[in-house]
């Protein structure tokens, strides 16, 4: 019997998430109704210009390799959208499309991580990222974000941490969990600061297009040295095509372009021609709908979380999660995740999934469901608490 | 500007045949006509009945993450297609459900292998597994193939190379570019000279099913402490959307379970659902006349070549590849390959992006073009080597 698992496996936790999901469908199974505050996936299927577009592609038999970085009509259109949304000029042969912002993220870090090499990332922080860093032998280093500092990742930080080993610095925004954005400000201070010190600065923009407050803004519109990663899984409501994309410097196309034929050979072509609809403004229209609702949904749910009695210390204002501090109910919040769970049938996600910094203290709610169910779990999280 | 890159991208060779492609490419756009015998994707577009299970997946919105080791009916139908096809049980939990072979690859050398950990290889071989390794911090080890053995990976290749650091041993059956198939003798030797070192043994299935001669053989049967890739990419007709498997020994479920959800989230969806129908008798039978089509075109181009003077010491098996001697013609099989394009728009792949075993003597033919264009680029061929 071969044991001889790789070190890096050893360092990577599963996610409680994924069990907690399972136990909530064992309770469904059993007849229970769950409300599903745990899922980090919009419940709003894909647009149907998205879908239709698809359909005809897999028709007319789209269904050969494309080019490894991307159908050469797909990577225009991103960049057209770059210049509508956000009137900036980005050359489509510095946009790489990937299976999801996991293969751009993947193809990011394998392009700049040496063995042992640092990259700096906020705890709490989306798991994967550090743990691809770490598949790659690279060394992902977490920052403490702070409630006072409404968890945005700064310039501050980067100067506590750099260090002669560090190589990259991954910042997200809108992000996850926190919901926390980078403003212009914030931003420009970090590039300077990463370009100053000769590293790069990699900024996953996800959950890009989900902002709530204030304008969305790209890395792209500062410089044409940071690596930014996107994905048409959240805004555009196309988790399950696994398709994303990542833009680089001029100086690492031909890099990343080796990179992504030997890691994915290319991304899904239905996927990538469905996408070609995902810019059109039918679609846009409905996207933004989704985006009022889940609005909508976020100052319904951090209003009553607040009553209720856990702690939010900033408000976010992007993505689709609240990170509540829930030390008022308990000292433990995994074990408080499971009791919210067995007894009142409502799932959300320990903070033990997305670092060491303090997780105990808190729990991710995501407004992925509707607002009904919302509601109906205010409602027992309110009976149970009180 | 940031300059370092990581140091693994500088041992990526770009692929020749991706220069020559994008070069035929720009001669049929000046309104030449080029016989691509360089291409290694099947010509057929996808079965009908995937199509439309496909499209199906998506008028029934399954466009939402799957788990991260694939749909449980996709991984059932796989368990049962080895049961029908190879009369062997496989546990569904065994079968990781993944980005096509390419992601499978990736997750069985996350899973094995530690920094300058050795996996030994056959050279010519395919070089992405090569690269996925090297990306990984491995330390891919070619071993030259030869002609008299039939191009097969023996146990004695393992008793000449094997060395203290060595972890893995990665063979392809049907191999790529030679067509060579392993025998179930060879197979079990090679499967007990691994074990018995207690190294791991990989064996890339990808062309499973596309053989002519004898049986298609899954180490599946011989060992269930293998790791299998496979893929939905050759036989299934499916390059495109992205799917393949990898089933591991019971004690590699968790871990490839992690890794999955990192490296990738998970496979596409409607991908997932549209190979629910690859197993389907009707689909079967469909891909069982082109594997007849492959073996006619086979059977054409390998005599056809030998009469024109190329040497091709042994049938390949499998596949669709012949992988031939030109040094009749020329002693830079680049240098050929660059002259075959210009001169008569026969469009094949240089030895070079498969190793560095000889291979300015010999150049890849792809039979994935209809008999009318493979008889043409014989013709063609003919004209200029006379
Ligand atoms: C911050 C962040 N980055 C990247 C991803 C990966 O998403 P995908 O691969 O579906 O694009 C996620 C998914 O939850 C995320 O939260
Ligand atoms: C030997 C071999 N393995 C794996 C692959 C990867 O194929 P895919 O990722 O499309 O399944 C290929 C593709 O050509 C191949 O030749």
């Amino acid at each position: 019997m071969i044991e001889q698992v790789a070190y890096r496996v050893g360092e990577i936790k599963p996610f409680y998430a994924m069990a907690l999901l399972a136990r909530a469908k064992e309770l469904e199974a059993q007849g229970r109704r769950i409300i599903h505050m745990e899922i980090g996936e919009p419940d709003f299927v894909t647009p149907q210009p998205i879908i239709e577009a698809g359909i005809a592609a897999l028709r007319s038999g789209q269904v050969y390799y494309t080019p490894s970085s991307g159908l050469p009509a797909l990577r225009e259109a991103i960049a057209n959208w770059y210049s509508m949304s956000a009137g900036i000029q980005i050359s489509p042969d510095r946009i790489i499309v990937t299976p999801g912002a996991s293969g751009a993220s993947l193809l990011a870090m394998a392009a700049l991580l040496n063995p042992r090499d640092t990259i700096l990332m906020a705890d709490p922080g989306y798991p994967c990222n550090r743990y691809l860093a770490r598949i790659l032998e690279g060394n992902p280093v977490g920052i403490p974000m702070t409630a006072k500092n409404a968890y945005q990742f700064t310039a501050d930080h980067i100067e506590s941490y750099w260090s002669s080993i560090t190589k990259a610095v991954l910042v997200a925004s809108p992000a996850n969990p926190t919901g926390a954005i980078l403003c212009q400000a914030t931003l420009d201070a970090l590039i300077n600061s990463v370009e100053s010190r000769g590293g790069a600065l990699v900024v996953d923009e996800t959950y890009g297009g989900l902002v709530y407050e204030s304008e969305s803004i790209t890395a792209l519109t500062l410089s044409d040295q940071v690596f930014v990663i996107n994905s048409f899984s959240k805004y555009f409501g196309m988790t399950g095509w696994r398709l994303g994309w990542l833009v680089v410097p001029d100086n690492f196309i031909q890099v990343a372009d080796k990179l992504a034929q030997n890691l994915f050979l290319a991304a899904s072509t239905p996927a990538q021609y469905a996408a070609l609809a995902a810019f059109r403004p039918e679609t846009i229209q409905i996207l933004e709908e989704r985006r009022m609702a889940f609005q909508q949904r976020r100052d319904f749910l951090l209003s009553k979380l607040q009553v209720l009695g856990f702690y939010v210390p900033a408000i976010p204002q992007g993505a689709f999660y609240i990170y509540a501090d829930c030390s008022k109910f308990s000292v433990n919040s995994m074990a408080f995740s499971q009791n919210l769970l067995e007894n009142v049938g409502v799932a959300v996600t320990p903070g033990l999934d997305f670092g060491c910094n303090d997780p105990h203290r808190y729990i991710r709610f995501a407004y992925t469901t509707s607002m009904e169910r919302l509601q109906e779990g205010i409602e027992r999280l309110q009976t149970y608490l009180s």
